[in-house]
């Protein structure tokens, strides 16, 4: 999909011949209202580059892996957890997700929140939390509060 | 630099424990009025991702190299070179470098321009262009008009 040299933005975060695909092919995966685009990807290059939008009240799916996330908010506010912090997001701000740490992003705002998320192209799969899991995450009360499963 | 989880943009394109670095140590490249912002880079993740920025007048190095750039414009306007073509270069387009293609950046407008660029950790020393080298890429009227070097 990368082939062209030049791919413009078209306007609202969308970009020529840059598809707007669901989120996830995992249905047994919990989330709300978030687009994916695969903004790079090809052979010569050892990650791929994504651009999710999540609309307000939408969220991300609650889940940990090995591979490490690389974010920078591209457009609107909102708010992640990250291990047991829960992070205010504005435009531009950085997020670096470590190995196997639970996260989920949410637009708690008016406008989508939209992000640039790259991962390495050689990763594992997202695991979802278990019931001990959401047990243990629970027990802070912030925590609690926050996730969407 | 990115042990950090979070690290909030702090205004006009600079963010939190993110040094604003010279363009290159090479000083036989040419280049003006450029800085380099290393985003991310860890051990976990396969690429290095860098914000950098062009003031207006100034310009990247003309070079190639094996190893392939994915670039997102973030700010203001421009144009580049890549290959044997110039393309407009406004916010949020995106631009592939193909292997060994020549490329060069310039900052055309009244403000900055300012791009994530994406490479490959693991990836070979840019070449700069020989005499031979500029002589063919001078046979095209609108690239001998375009380079700088």
């Amino acid at each position: 999909m990368s082939e062209q040299i030049w791919r413009p933005h078209s306007g609202d975060y969308q970009w020529r011949d840059v598809a707007v695909l669901q989120y996830k092919d995992d249905s047994k995966a919990p989330f709300k209202d978030v687009t994916r685009q695969v903004l790079f990807e090809q052979p010569e290059l050892a990650c791929q580059w994504r651009y999710f939008e999540v609309q307000p009240g939408g969220y991300s799916t609650l889940e940990r892996h090995q591979h490490v996330h690389a974010v920078m908010i591209l457009r609107g506010a909102g708010r992640c957890l990250v291990g047991d912090q829960i992070y205010d997001l504005a435009t531009h701000d950085l997020v670096t997700v470590p190995p196997m740490t639970w996260h989920q992003f949410r637009a708690t705002g008016d406008e989508p929140l939209g992000f640039l998320c790259l991962v390495n192209c050689d990763r594992d799969r997202p695991l979802l939390p278990t019931a001990a899991d959401l047990q243990e995450l629970r027990r802070a009360s912030a925590v609690a509060e926050f996730i969407c499963t």
